[in-house]
């Protein structure tokens, strides 16, 4: 706990393109009358953070990383009327006012109140608002009584409730924007952490079958391990394969990879191919989901196009089939209260796709470890104030 | 009335490219005891129908035109058991089973049982099915009971019914598909029957603010009768001129243009301008309805991309901007039997749109004035068994 | 506006049973950082605050009647973060925090966070929390930012827009609770101010009939002025009435009347008559909306089951038809936005129900009249600071 | 096989109260072009069988018993397009024409083409139309194409297959009615086989706790072993027991018991009690499901009001907390096709709650067990046509 002396933390601080390092900085402040300071006990490392320690983004050297956030209420500004002190609580990785138009219609990850002239709020990332990170002993919590998800007092289901910040919400959203219906069957397009979610939201939400696309075996045993279908799409055409393993097109199909898609030898960007391939998949009045990320602006795109986020689309397809679409980041709390319930009774288990639990020390090998995909580094857990009981 | 001699009947006849003739072929007979004839009394010509009287399609001469059909029924098959001869009814254009999955589940437009091999089956148009058309005496209709909407005895309402067959519940569809809710604000591109439909939907819903964007001025002229705001986008950047006039993005966006779209010097054709506009018109957490027709496959594409239903759509914005999107052909059913409801009590007066009502011997001239866009054809309504009393 | 030295403001206070008073009371304060002061421009007496007038609820002495309240911002607590001094706003007559679990779910007439051990909170009600109304100079408005809905400056559509507070949302939230779909008929019970703004928001969104049941002649013209059908229960059986007109019965129907339902003679209370004729009026799968009050608890109910909240239902018919109901208070912001810009847009105009607009000199009068209901009182505003320009 | 010279079959026959007998009748025929005679391979018997077995009902002597029903095709009328002979098939219990507003519309419970003067109708039950019951040899099916479900062919997951016919999509309507989302908490009044399978229903979609209320150990104990909390409501009031374990009250409650519910004492009929009790445990803003049968006549009531239908409601607190209900008979067809595909790929064992296979000349024996609850009798499965293979 900050002792009444403590004015500095410990913080993983971004450096510039490969360079993290852990440095003392300043403790954040109550701010605003509805801000709260938490003590992190864990912060996950998000393949998203991957693109700004890759400087392949506009983020600053001294940005503190980490939106995926979770800890003990320490402090309380004068607003804050339902958290208390010693409260345990996850954030969403969206910082979210509760009070515009988008927030008070669920549209938590387009809040219009907390990054001015954008739809959407995120800590520690670059252009989603002035938000420092939790990959830090503690953080600020804007509009806490709004933003805060309370758990049980404890340690227990640490990793399992870590999960809730933005990975198996942002997984379940990717079946929700796809129209799933119980006894569906679905296709999810990648077996990151994020897929695997939307597969293992699918198995929980009843549907028939889950496919899962991907090229990594231990990603393919893992989604075969909760009870999916993998398939390896460099083996052959993954369309071709599920359609002859189900007999026929899928109900829903579910892009968790994004502007990064690669093509089938597994290694050249192909930005388009994916959205293209959920299309073919997917039968006539179904639906797609796309909590994949796709971008406006990228430097590093394949083409000039691609660079624009403008990407060759099978519209004539699409619209044949009279399919539907869904896009977009994650409203987190639209989710983890009821992803948090299934926790608590045992029904739901995220935390499978932990790889590494490390302290905040460790979080500068993580990272080079994570980036360059060796010993297996998946997901990471960061526990900034050392171990939990 | 067909006496028991007749034998043969007037019907409009596809003889190749801008060539239409009438001439006398046989009867339509009942093929499955699910089967009715009807005495056809209006038959619309659509905008769709010069897409075959142009031969930009595949269509073989000796097709008969005409998905647009309202008339008497004449002659039941031995199954049908809800109809009796006499009745007054409106087909939708969509020829449905009324048995297959996506028929129960009300996507009419993709019945898997009418067309064998494709998702979806119409009257009087190339590919899609066995089924001539009703610009023509009488008309087999299949699986009667579920296709017919029963109306009023007598003439009343001709032309508004007539509107129930495709344009009407097209242009609602449209609404519906961008996920509109009554007091948002909406944007319609194309003031076409099908554009205009849609915005007079917009209107009857409760639609806070409805723009219309054309270049023509009749059309734009109509719009604006109806209530709505019109945008000529001739005149600068059509997105432009709605944020500007409306203080902000709309909510929901309606593409009733399809991949005709034209630039704005209003004729050279682009296939994605239309689908550009509409993702940037429209707000994050908004939706976009795309009932405009988009193909896989068009000889006349401007480019070998466009050619193949392939078009370049800014993805990173649309999902930056969280946008939902539906397309696809109308399931007439789901809608027909309301907006029929909506004539019958006075509060909708959909054939406003309709310019020109003329016999089935001037068929030829008015496929020829309406294709040319002359004398201000722009729907048609044809009755083949002489003017309604 | 309120000087610096003025500590005392004139307000509407309840003295008890037929006992109103204008007296001077302290000057509001700002509580809490996210409060705010508004300075009344506009408020509505509701046929709600006759129940306390009639000294038939637990409401003390000294109370400040008012719950549907509109006003000029004057004075912001520190927390709040969107309004800004002179915003001319218009309040639900919810209190709520924006930040519980129903209110995150859009659930704001169940907020669990302003009246502790209930769910819900209002303003200047009995059991509602601790919240003077607005019949007075100046209100507290907690929570401001999430409660307050922004107008566009000056005064105009004032009468229009104090609508957004309670009557217009309650009806429209009747139609919601009812399933009810564009192209549909709708019976509404009870044409006061409630049922007249169900019957308007059927004809906004495209209801193809909109029947409302009342026995006062002036009620059923207003209701006949906006499109509707009239049927006075007093002249026959209104179920029969209304399935004869439509040639059978309707899609949906709303009970706009509640505990105090009178029986055909039209003064007895019979309070489950209106439940059991929209379950007879309603035809099999369709749906009932009740946004009429019900309590589980009357003091002067006309038996002792009804006195507890229980009354007898003709539950074998309502499944026997497979009939869904909704109930309750109705979440004002759900609806306030959309209803706000449809009167922006002049495509709604709800303020044709108000018969009176008084000073708050007057109010004493006015809640005479209105209890008595003489001279037209149907529906009352106050304007505590004068009138507007 | 139906030999050509056999012309008579067998078929449990109702010969009064407390007797069945098995006889010889004449085979069902085609009698529509759209009809389908099936071979029986498994028929149900269901509880609701009971009340005509113990002649509370107006069934006539000589009524065939049977609408859970599966079998192979062995005779199609000429409008059958899309079965086959050959093709195994399960049957809704309903009888539905598949083209009335309401059958397009998915509510094919409430079919009005098929039982005149009423919306809905069944095989083998009084009231519900002309059709013999299943527990035969034979049964002619109306409307095949629309009313049969395809199974894969064999003799696999037979009894699973059988659940399709009412029991489980009945359980699974129960959930939808309650407008239960997965995470939510749910409390089901009910063990037998509908509310075993409501509880089932809840689990395979993601409940995050699922409370079952009986009396009956066996029933409880099933209940558990499914994943679901048991509640013996002999012991104390259930809902205070489930709220204390809940920790507050549920999200949604599902009354599979209906009205011969019974009192804590677990005997006698207290029509009200569990539509009590499911508003009293839900919280405010949640949801009620009621696929338990209120019927709108009772001969064997326990008082009057009672016998017509009508229940002592408390409406109040339904009010106060806004909650909503749903009822009425299950459109099987609207979930049977997704329930199958989860049976197929493993997801869903629905036949743990069959207790007994016997054969046709068997099942007057069942009868009587069943009726006395004893020897274990819950579901009961009889192949018309011998052991399966």
């Amino acid at each position: 706990m900050a002792t009444e002396t403590q004015t500095k933390m410990k913080a993983l601080h971004y450096d510039g393109p490969f360079k993290v390092s852990v440095k003392e900085i300043e403790l954040p402040k109550i701010l605003h009358p509805d801000d709260a300071i938490i003590k992190v006990t864990t912060a996950c490392i998000c393949g998203s953070d991957l693109h700004m320690y890759q400087g392949r983004t506009a983020a600053q050297s001294g940005l503190v990383f980490g939106h995926e956030n979770m800890g003990i209420v320490q402090e309380l500004g004068s607003g804050v009327t339902l958290l208390k002190k010693g409260d345990r609580i996850v954030l969403p990785f969206n910082v979210a006012d509760g009070r515009c138009r988008n927030c008070e219609e669920g549209k938590t990850a387009f809040c219009t109140g907390v990054n001015p002239g954008f739809a959407g709020g995120a800590y520690g990332y670059v252009a989603m608002g002035p938000y420092q990170g939790g990959q830090a002993q503690y953080l600020r919590v804007p509009y806490a009584d709004f933003n805060a998800l309370k758990l049980p007092p404890g340690t227990e289901n640490e990793a399992n409730f870590a999960m809730l910040a933005d990975i198996f919400p942002t997984g379940w959203h990717g079946l929700v924007l796809s129209g799933f219906k119980p006894g569906e069957s679905v296709a999810v397009w990648g077996a990151g952490p994020v897929g695997l979610m939307a597969a293992y939201s699918g198995i929980i939400r009843g549907a028939s079958k889950v496919y899962v696309v991907d090229q990594v075996k231990e990603r393919l045993d893992a989604a075969k391990k909760i009870g999916c279908i993998p398939i390896n799409f460099t083996e052959s055409n993954p369309v071709d394969q599920i359609i002859k393993h189900n007999g026929g097109m899928v109900d829903r199909a579910v892009d968790a990879v994004g502007y990064q898609a690669v093509d089938k030898g597994g290694k050249k960007e192909v930005p388009n191919v994916v959205l293209d391939q959920i299309i073919m998949v997917t039968r006539p009045t179904g639906g797609l989901g796309i909590p994949g990320l796709y971008v406006p602006a990228d430097p590093g795109a394949p083409d000039e196009q691609s660079g624009k986020g403008q990407l060759l689309i099978s519209f004539g397809k699409l619209f044949e089939k009279g399919l539907s679409l869904g896009t977009g980041q994650c409203n987190v709390k639209a989710y983890n209260r009821y992803l948090r319930d299934l926790i608590i009774s045992g029904r739901a288990n995220p935390a499978f796709v932990v790889s590494h639990e490390v302290s905040l020390d460790d979080a500068v090998d993580a990272y080079d470890k994570f980036d360059r995909r060796v010993d297996g580094y998946t997901k990471v857990l960061l526990h900034p104030n050392g171990p939990l009981n």
